[in-house]
């Protein structure tokens, strides 16, 4: 049978995987490299490091596909349709990859930044590759440090307060309003800085970006401060790197 | 300087150790472990056994303190403001270790479960103690894999859906509603199973016990079937063990 492990590598930090990370690195044959196009080219040499770190030449093979463009145009009600259709033709290549570059007792690995489990789609889509029954496999996730936990982790401070929710969510709906219900607002996949919106706010925030590398950027500060500063920076580091990574938690009426 | 190190330790495997945590334990010269009572004899015995695997016999000291109680019995409104007699009660025990058991020159650490961000007190309290003033340190946090990162990864789901939101909360704010803006909500500190006045409702529960120990439980299930189930088998641990830690993921309207 084939063995997939869906690894959890942390938020940008080599040293913020786990033992347990690192374990399913060394049981793997053949790790599976997705490539998002130019502008993330670093974060795959980052993985290939990782790996280089981690294990010994000629131990494993890395296969590398391009993953299928999403049409990032569609907003609004279109969003749902048009990843769903990306999800399918991701599918499509992990089937591929799975059926086609990993032998039938062979263990291969994907790498997710961060979490598996937040704003990721490699479990759905080996759902979905499951569901098409063209391609056996059994798979296992081994839980990684999100960028969330990375970015509280570096500005010293906890995600909800005393017996208080904390609720995380996108960008695209933080345009939409802030949450009733949950004054700690963690907000990713972020690419038009929605906090903008609510800088008048008595909001405390706390922003981090490409978190745990030497690019790191951290801000904190009340919002009508931040903000400004936030988005001097963020356009800076774009320029220059051609891609950002950043996230940030809302805290409002700080004082509470 | 006095410097502290504030370790996240992951949910209870201790594989899910990252490389900076136990890069920090070995940076460490004084360990604090404060003792919760009979109850939780067991955690502090797996925090030993973490240092021992870890780190050479007599290169590092623990000590151990008694952890003020808390008034579990004050509910309702009278919630905060124990748990602020009970923060402070704890800052002068670690008001006391830092200065007391820290040499001017030494590093010592916490070792927090699961992640220091989310609904742990090591922070506030630490904070409170530089606010006294009487003892000065700097401190660090290293992130850890939290139980929500770890019951997911068993469950071998994501927390939210295709950029949907997801709200991290308390039982007893279950026991007050459902969140208004988010269809999928990880509840923890639930020791009064909130989940089961949701048993009617279209809601898939994900939940898990000692998750990552060989104690380990998991459940999931839509929440008719499941609610018994989980509420049986938490009371036969509970009594088996003497104490249980166990989140859970509410996914309302599966479906979707």
């Amino acid at each position: 049978m084939r063995r997939i492990h869906v690894i959890g590598i942390g938020a940008g930090d080599p040293d913020q995987l786990t033992l347990q990370a690192v374990r399913a690195l060394r049981d793997t044959d053949v790790f599976f490299i997705l490539d998002k196009g130019e502008a993330k080219a670093d974060l795959t040499g980052l993985r290939r490091d990782l790996l280089a770190t981690h294990l010994t030449d000629g131990t494993y093979r890395i296969v590398e596909a391009r993953d299928p463009e999403r049409d990032r145009a569609a907003g609004g009600t279109a969003y749902s349709p048009a990843v769903a259709a990306w999800r399918s033709a991701r599918a499509g290549v992990y089937e591929r990859l799975i059926g086609e570059d990993l032998g039938p007792h062979e263990t291969g690995a994907f790498l997710v930044w961060g979490d598996p489990a937040l704003y990721d789609s490699t479990l759905g889509i080996l759902e979905e590759v499951l569901d098409r029954g063209t391609v056996a496999f059994e798979y296992d996730v081994v839980p990684g440090i999100s960028s969330v936990s990375a970015l509280a982790a570096r500005h010293r401070t906890g995600l909800n307060r005393v017996a208080g929710p904390v609720q995380i969510t996108t960008g695209r709906r933080l345009a939409e309003g802030l949450p009733e219900d949950a004054d700690d607002v963690v907000v990713m996949l972020d690419a038009h800085q929605a906090f903008r919106r609510y800088a008048q706010e008595d909001i405390h925030i706390y922003w981090g970006a490409y978190l745990g590398t030497p690019d790191e950027i951290l801000v904190s500060g009340p919002i009508a401060e931040a903000a400004p500063r936030i988005e001097r920076l963020r356009a800076e580091a774009r320029e220059r790197k051609g891609w950002i990574m950043d996230t940030y938690l809302l805290r409002r009426h700080p004082r509470d």
